[in-house]
């Protein structure tokens, strides 16, 4: 029962403390416990029907990916992540959780840095080759599809530096593509031109794909125990499957926010007390708003729903948000990850312990200092009247973060037989993309470029100051 | 007239074309025009009265920011600031900015790395040792009131650090203490113990630091023209004057949000389309939430106001956010940030063009890409009747980030006036603080400690899973 001193626990007394305007009662809880339970049963059926492939990455045989990260930290100084969503933000997350926020310019490092390259700015691809030799480098292309623009063209871009580096023939050591197994422009390429390759999992999609080779081998390639992450998340999924929703943090969790939103408290800050945690909060806030913000929910019936995901930090952002959260509208549900045990305490030496302001801190350490923080910051949003809860971290581990990741992400699917909305697609990115395809000149868009330029035509001068 | 070259522009076009459900009419801007005027007006004239001093930042003398600098320069390949809040935020924003998003690891960096470290986390302190030598480091430690207990704990932290590793004699050549001029704990040091020191002028508070010595030193260690900072912000300065809002960029977008607020779009996401930006949307996110986040307004009466500021990134977070924006609820503006010309183009290497996939992208440049998808976002967006502006910044330089800082902190003061709310203080982090002071047994908060405890004790035991 070693995992048990290793489970999170989702602390919710301050919601039940706020009350019922702006909080829940327990038996508001109670009432709605019956429906949490269908919602949990209802994931469960779909899993079981074939359908929510993602819960079973826990249990997926890792060697491929291991062997392949053995053969790039032999090879190579430097791996480069080209993706974008759930392309990029699993990989940040794990990586600055478990490696720390310092991990590339780490002078004790013995492995390869980790960039992720997830956007289209063109400063931000160039920047990196002031950075990185092309020689020593790999790059792990990731997109489903084969065919998502961003990655594409950051994928052209490397292609044809390396090119110059290392030569045509050599071109293909530097990178692997991780595409759909059996589909797609980047699957074609593989077999045409032989490029190594991994798959990310049929029916398992972006947000959820942090435990799939996705995710998985920019850990595994800079030392993290992918084996101890997958456990983690095969032990949430246990105690996640549990039919009580009194007894399942997942469950609980998403009823929380479903209940909230029916009351207004339509914005959940995720807000850890470890700066580790910090980009776990970013890869949350996709998760949660493009599994749960739909305009029809499955009945087709227009809901334009929708809680709002924003990432705060702490002790940080107590100096920059918290007094928003604290004296602005009734609309948030702050959701804090605590750690109970950091790596290190970061004991205070004592000096000045004349003056006032010193001498309370000594003996004390950073460790209890942003844990008091945590805590006092969750008092004074309590009483104020504003919802909150915990989720406890024993400490930030490979077992742990596996847990949280595959525990948030159940409880997105929860939440979204709740919210009655598909929580696995994301219609209302296909406009904008297409809007991009025309305005660059793709072809078969003739048409949507015309009716953009026609519109973009007609100009309020007086809306531009 | 170079400087007009330079202007941000304000596009909020898409207001209107959403009309008046959940966007603007012309019409209602305009009857909302004296009102706005008025509030130009009421901050012109609290400045004339000697109020507002981060006012006249862009006019102070920066030689002794600038001495200092050259001195850091000279003797540190580090230069590592210690503040939290208003005291980092605008010191990450403007290295991101003007030295780019890979400052720290670029082989051709000529001046000292940045560091800011803004938490209490145990490992992020410990962790910056395994990368910095402290005998070639100097730390800024900022805070205004002299008393932070985050920062006054890293000082204490470092300063054992720095002592082991020179000898005390020595200690006070790495530390720089920016504090009150006059009082406070760390100006008693100063003046005690012969620490070099800059002053946070009277008068301006954190998140209006920026511009003041709070932000310039790590900005001209680092390289960055400060003067021209200072002249962009001077212009913003010139322009935000202008009484009619029609003509006044910082009046229309405020006055634009306190009308949409009105509507219930209680929500700013602050996106900028370019990798520098990025961690001005985080800047952005402190002034609007802790400005405009308050319990009472100006004639005390309880009214729980204020916006909330999601930070984003485009084109990342299309893949992220973009879903929820466009199909979730109308209870959001997106404010785009839009760069015209980038410093690099990053032309886009034609390869696989038989392919579908690639094809339509040879013969653009990234700088081609980002900018459409901001236009295609945007488009969408309006589409789906999700009301959304742009500033448009010709290029990212000093003088245009200068110009956007103060740019955005006049409208954050024009918007106070608007919701007759006091913009300048932050009463709702009081609590938190006496908390945490009443948690680490600081003496004479004994009382408060019992009160905790008392209300801890009480949990209910359902209320953990």
């Amino acid at each position: 029962m070693a995992d048990q001193a290793q489970r999170i626990q989702l602390d919710f007394n301050n919601v039940l403390r706020v009350g019922g305007e702006h909080g829940l009662t327990e038996a508001e809880l109670d009432a709605a416990t019956a429906q949490a339970g269908q919602a949990i049963a209802a994931v469960q059926q779909r899993r079981q029907g074939g359908d929510l492939r993602w819960m079973e990455l826990p249990y997926a045989d890792t060697s491929a990916v291991e062997q392949l990260a053995g053969e790039i930290r032999d090879q190579f100084d430097n791996f480069v992540v080209l993706g974008i969503g759930g392309s990029a933000l699993g990989n940040i997350a794990v990586n600055t959780a478990l490696n720390g926020p310092f991990y590339n310019s780490d002078n004790q490092r013995t492995h390869p840095r980790l960039f992720v390259l997830d956007n289209s700015d063109p400063e931000f691809n160039a920047g990196l080759l002031q950075v990185i030799d092309p020689a020593r480098t790999a790059f792990n292309v990731i997109t489903k599809s084969g065919s998502t623009g961003e990655t594409l063209s950051s994928f052209l871009f490397f292609r044809d530096v390396v090119q110059r580096a290392v030569g045509g023939d050599k071109l293909k050591d530097h990178f692997i593509l991780t595409t759909d197994p059996a589909k797609g422009p980047l699957r074609d390429l593989v077999n045409r031109e032989g490029f190594r390759s991994l798959p990310v999992p049929e029916g398992v999609g972006g947000r959820f794909s942090v435990l799939s080779p996705v995710g998985l081998l920019s850990a595994a390639v800079t030392g993290i125990d992918i084996k101890q992450l997958l456990a983690g998340a095969a032990f949430a999924d246990e105690i996640t499957r549990e039919a009580d929703a009194w007894q399942n943090p997942a469950a609980m969790g998403a009823l929380v926010q479903y209940l909230l939103y029916g009351k207004g408290v339509d914005i959940v800050v995720m807000m850890p007390y470890a700066q580790r945690l910090k980009d776990v909060a970013d890869w949350f806030a996709q998760l949660w708003a493009e599994s749960l913000g739909k305009k029809v929910d499955r009945t087709g019936a227009v809901v334009n729903v929708g809680p709002t995901p924003v990432k705060a930090l702490g002790a940080t952002d107590q100096h920059s948000q918290v007094q928003l959260y604290a004296e602005g509208p009734f609309n948030k549900l702050v959701n804090f990850l605590r750690v109970e045990r950091f790596a290190t305490e970061g004991a205070l030496p004592a000096a000045y312990e004349n003056m006032d302001a010193f001498s309370y801190l000594a003996g004390h350490s950073f460790a209890e200092l942003i844990n008091a923080e945590h805590e006092a910051t969750a008092i004074a949003l309590t009483e104020a009247g504003k919802p909150n809860m915990t989720h406890i971290l024993p400490e930030v581990n490979a077992f742990t973060v596996g847990q949280l990741l595959y525990l948030l992400e159940v409880q997105t699917a929860i939440a979204g037989e709740l919210f009655n909305i598909d929580a696995f697609d994301q219609p209302g990115v296909e406009a904008g993309k297409v809007a991009t395809y025309a305005l660059l000149g793709r072809q078969g868009y003739e048409q949507q470029r015309q009716q953009i330029e026609q519109a973009q035509g007609q100009r309020n001068p007086r809306a531009t100051v």
